[in-house]
């Protein structure tokens, strides 16, 4: 097993940011500096053609810790942030660029379902060795409940399968806002743990029958739909349930800083 | 102008219940017994075949007041609880239980928007009036904000065209589970205010699209939809925004019992 090491640390508000590479991949762990005894971890994924710190993840990410005591992690998508590009990867982002120049949103489309799905394939065993190294850290180990925090587009495109088969998720925000293929719909409905899925209203790009196809396969007993106005972009969410994580994750006893 | 006549009074666990005649409209209004000085005002429809004090409708009245300080008013729906039944609603009533029985889900449906577009006919103007009569009363007088506090079915059927004609109320929780038609939909193009849609995903005979295209019609820019598992009956709503009114009518300044 590969395990993690740690390459730089600051902190700021109560929170500790630590960088480290599991392998080749580099990942950033956000926990609170009074420490976090196997305080629930949260995954935190982010949106395609981003990477592991951009400021939407990163306060999401923050507020888990400060508000809750939680443990935070983020990893590069391969071909994302400052993770070397394969050809496939320069391939696919010359491919989106010149259909989106043209206009051609059919062909915006493909290249998304094809590139997303390969992504995933992936990301997927690399959230599952980061998982497994995670693990083996003292404040975290075996006993930190695990959940799935979301992240739009790619973050819910590697997301779905991840959680389809890493039975340590018990529970997962996904959003909508992107491109469903029918890969997608069949691990969707693999999913049985708790599914919180937002979904902006008004994509102009993406199908919405699509995304609602998607929310109805979650075999989940227990998941919840909320849409807001916008798209994923500009959407403001308002209204949605903060309780998601604490009430299947748990809650962290606090203790002075 | 009509004004209220109280008819009888009780009180349990800090809510008192004035139950009301306005002209011919039995209703009921619940209060904090300590007092409510121009608190929000929740107005609370019932489902169809039911009435002003339903379990469910009691349950989320009792809430409001207990845990917000809210004013609560329900009233019978024509035809409903202790209203007579003039012969429009024994004939809406046997033809639905005709077409229930000979399992014809068309003909249930045509006598469920016929027969709801007409009580709503007959509800609206009658919510008004009595919307008049309250605020006669010292302790609501004008300055109470004033919202729709939802009700399923028939609570919405009704709700949507009164909230779309009434300035008074700002703020409307309505829900799915009922066979939505054009009037419907043309109502809720005129809703600007801030609106919390409820819907059950799965409810066995009522077209999900066209709840989705209900949401979709809100002019409102603040709207949220939340959807669970489950038909209108059956239905176990979690992870909803509760803080929903609370945000648009306002807090109560919370005093000694």
């Amino acid at each position: 097993m590969r395990s993690l090491h740690f390459t730089a640390e600051t902190s700021s508000n109560g929170v500790l940011e630590r960088d480290f590479t599991m392998g080749e991949i580099p990942g950033v762990l956000w926990s609170p500096v009074s420490g976090s005894d196997h305080a629930p971890l949260v995954l935190m994924g982010h949106g395609g053609g981003l990477h592991k710190k951009t400021p939407g993840l990163m306060a999401r990410a923050h507020e888990l810790v400060i508000t809750r005591g939680f443990t935070v992690v983020a990893i590069d998508a391969p071909g994302h942030g400052d993770r070397p590009r394969a050809a496939e990867d320069e391939q696919a982002r010359a491919d989106l660029r010149e259909a989106m120049v043209a206009g051609d949103t059919e062909r915006v489309a493909s290249v998304s379902v094809r590139y997303g799905a390969s992504l995933a394939e992936r990301a997927v065993p690399e959230w599952q060795a980061t998982l497994d190294a995670l693990q083996q850290l003292p404040e975290i180990g075996a006993e930190a409940p695990i959940g799935y925090g979301g992240g739009i587009t790619l973050g819910t495109a590697i997301g779905i399968p991840l959680t389809a088969i890493e039975p340590r998720i018990t529970a997962a925000i996904f959003g909508g806002g992107f491109v469903v293929h029918e890969a997608l719909i069949e691990a969707a409905r693999r999913i049985t743990v708790p599914v919180q899925f937002l979904l902006p209203w008004d994509d102009e790009h993406v199908d919405r029958q699509s995304a609602l196809a998607l929310f109805d396969a979650f075999a989940s007993k227990e998941k919840t739909l909320h849409a807001n106005p916008g798209d994923h972009r500009t959407i403001r969410w308002f209204g949605i349930d903060d309780e998601f994580l604490v009430r299947h994750l748990g809650r962290v006893a606090t203790s002075p800083a």
